[in-house]
C-alpha cells in the first residue's frame, strides 16, 4: 500500500513538474519615438503553449493553429529557442511543445517574440528556475534572429516582464522595467504584408542631428510621462520624426488612422514595431472604442481586410496558467 | 500724524516693492547623453543681482565684478532681457540691475543663462509675477541669443526651476521638471577659451542612426534613474557617444580625467555645456572630492590653471534673498 501510494504519487508529482502551460502576450515594439529601445506588452492577443520536459535531446513541434508554421525545430521560432537551452544543459533534455498561435505571423504585434519567450520561459520553469532574467531573454532572442535575421529584445523583453521594457543596450544587455500607467490600447492589423527585412532596409543609415535630438526630447519625454502618470505629456512625446515618416509610406492609410484616432480623443500612436499593426494610447474604453471604430472605418473604405483589438497594457508578461 | 505715517509706510512699501535681490545659479546643460535637451541647476557657484524698478523705460547695468562685461544694454545678457520686458510693457517701466557675478563667463557652466534668468525671474516679480514661467523662459532666452547665437533654454530652464530639467521641445517650448536625486557634482572649470560657437560648429550635420539608438536608449535610461532614484542605471547611461566623442578633443585632459574620476567611484559625467569645465556626478561628497582631486592633479600636472567646485544640485531654481 505504501508503495502504491508512492508510485501514484511520483506519477502525480512528475506529471506536474514535466508539463506546464503559459499565456505568452502580444507586444507592441518601436514605441513610436522609441524605435529599438522601447517595447509594451498587452493584454490581447496572446499565444497559449504547453510545455512537456522529454529524456531525449530533441524538439518535438505541434502546432494547434492554421498559420502552417514549420515544425522543424532549426526553422521554428520556439525550435531555435530550445534548441538553445538543450545545447546549453549538454543535451541531458529535450521538450515537446504544443503551441496554440492567436497572434497573427506577420502582425507586426510580436508574433515571434510570443513564441520565443514562452518557450524560453515555460523551459526555464520546468528546469527548476536555473537561469536569471537575462539569461531567458537571451534565449528567446535567438528566436528572433531566426524570424528578422536580428537579434533584439524590444518584443522580447515586455513579453517576458509585462509592462512597458526599456532596452537600454543589447551589448552588453541592458533591460529596464518602466513603470507603466493603465492605458487602453487599440490595435489594428490591415491584412497586408510588410516584411521585416523591407522596413528595415527602406531606413536611412544617417539620420540629421537635429532631427535624433527632437527625438530624444520625446522619448525623454515618453519615458517620464509613463514615470509620473503623466498623460498629456505622453501625448505630446508621441511624436517619431525619424522612422515613421519613412515608415508609414508601407502602411496604407496611416496618415489619415493618425489623424482621426486623435481627433477622436486617442493620445496618440504609430506603426506597431514594423507594421502593418498600427496602435493607439487612450485614458478611457470609451475612446479606445470610437479609436477602434475610425480605425475600422478608415480600412473597410479602402478595402483592407483587417482586426483590431481593444485591450490594456499587460502587466505580467508571460504567465504560468 | 497718521498722514505722516501713511508716507512713511508707503516710502517703506514702494522701497521693498521696487527693489530685490536674487541668487542666480550655474548649470550643467548638455547632460552628457542628452545633447541640447537636458539640464542641472548647481548650488555652486552662484550670481548675484541687485534689480531696481524704474520710472523710465530703460535699463541701467551696474557690474560689481572684474569680468569688464558690458553695459550697454543691447551688448548685455541681463540687459536685452530687461529690454526685451520693458517692450512687452509697453515701454511702461525701466530697471536697473546690479551684478555680482561669480560664475566665470565662458566657463561653461551657465554663466550668461545666470545673467538672463536672474534678471527675467527678477523683473517679473517686481512687476507682481504677471508672466507665466514659459513666458519668463522666453524673456531669459533672448540672452542666450545675445551670448550664444541660439535661442536654447537647456541652461535657461534649469536656472529657473532648480533641479534637472527636460527641454522636450523649443518651438513650441515644452519644459518639464525631472525629480532630481541627491547626488553629489564636481566641476572642474580648466582655464582655456572654448568658444560656444566653434563648439557647436565642428559637430556632424548627420549621425548614424545606430549612435541615435544607443544615444536614446542612454537618455531614456538617464531619465528613469533620476526618476526612479537609481544610480547604477544612471551611471550605465551617462554615456554619450554622438557629441562628446567630437567636443571633447576641444578639451586637454578629458579622457583621463573621465577614466580616473570613475575609477575613483563617480557616476559618470562629461563636458558641462559646450565646455570647458567638465562635470562628474557622485553619490557621496566623499567620492565627489576625491573626483576633485584627480581633476586637480591632471590640470595641475597639464599646468593649466582650474577653478573646481563640489556642490550638489540646486533644487531651487533662481532665489529671492
Amino acid at each position: 500500500m505504501p508503495h502504491a501510494f508512492s508510485i501514484y504519487f511520483n506519477s502525480i508529482t512528475r506529471s506536474d513538474l514535466n508539463k506546464i502551460t503559459v499565456k505568452s502576450p502580444g507586444t507592441v515594439a518601436n514605441l513610436v519615438c522609441g524605435f529599438d529601445i522601447l517595447g509594451m506588452a498587452l493584454n490581447e492577443p496572446y499565444d497559449i503553449m504547453h510545455l512537456k520536459l522529454l529524456n531525449e535531446p530533441i524538439v518535438v513541434i505541434i502546432n494547434k493553429d492554421d498559420f502552417n508554421l514549420p515544425t522543424e525545430p532549426e526553422k521554428n521560432v520556439a525550435g531555435v529557442v530550445l534548441l538553445s537551452i538543450i545545447e546549453r544543459m549538454n543535451h541531458k533534455t529535450g521538450f515537446e511543445v504544443v503551441i496554440e498561435k492567436h497572434i497573427k505571423p506577420g502582425s507586426g504585434i510580436g508574433s515571434s517574440a510570443a513564441s520565443a519567450a514562452g518557450a524560453a520561459v515555460a523551459a526555464n520553469h520546468l528546469l527548476g528556475g536555473i537561469f536569471s532574467r537575462d539569461e531567458v531573454v537571451q534565449f528567446a532572442m535567438n528566436g528572433e534572429k531566426l524570424a528578422s535575421g536580428v537579434k533584439h529584445a524590444d518584443n522580447i523583453a515586455p513579453c517576458i516582464l509585462g509592462g512597458v521594457s526599456l532596452i537600454r543596450s543589447i551589448h552588453p544587455l541592458d533591460i529596464v522595467a518602466i513603470p507603466s500607467p493603465d492605458l487602453f490600447v487599440t490595435v489594428v492589423h490591415p491584412q497586408i504584408e510588410v516584411r521585416t527585412s523591407d522596413a528595415r532596409q527602406i531606413l536611412k543609415k544617417q539620420v540629421l542631428l537635429k532631427d535624433a535630438i527632437r527625438q530624444w526630447g520625446n522619448i525623454a519625454g515618453l519615458v517620464t510621462g509613463f514615470l509620473k502618470n503623466d498623460y498629456e505629456l505622453i501625448g505630446r512625446s508621441l511624436e517619431d520624426v525619424i522612422i515613421e515618416p519613412v515608415r508609414s509610406i508601407l502602411i496604407p492609410g496611416f496618415d489619415e488612422i493618425k489623424r482621426k484616432c486623435k481627433d477622436a480623443g486617442a493620445l496618440g500612436g504609430g506603426i506597431s514595431g514594423s507594421g502593418p499593426s498600427v496602435f493607439m494610447l487612450s485614458v478611457s474604453e470609451t475612446i479606445a472604442k470610437a479609436t477602434e471604430t475610425v480605425m475600422k472605418e478608415v480600412y473597410d473604405r479602402l478595402g483592407i481586410e483587417n482586426n483590431t483589438y481593444v485591450t490594456t497594457i499587460n502587466k505580467k508578461g508571460v504567465e504560468i496558467i
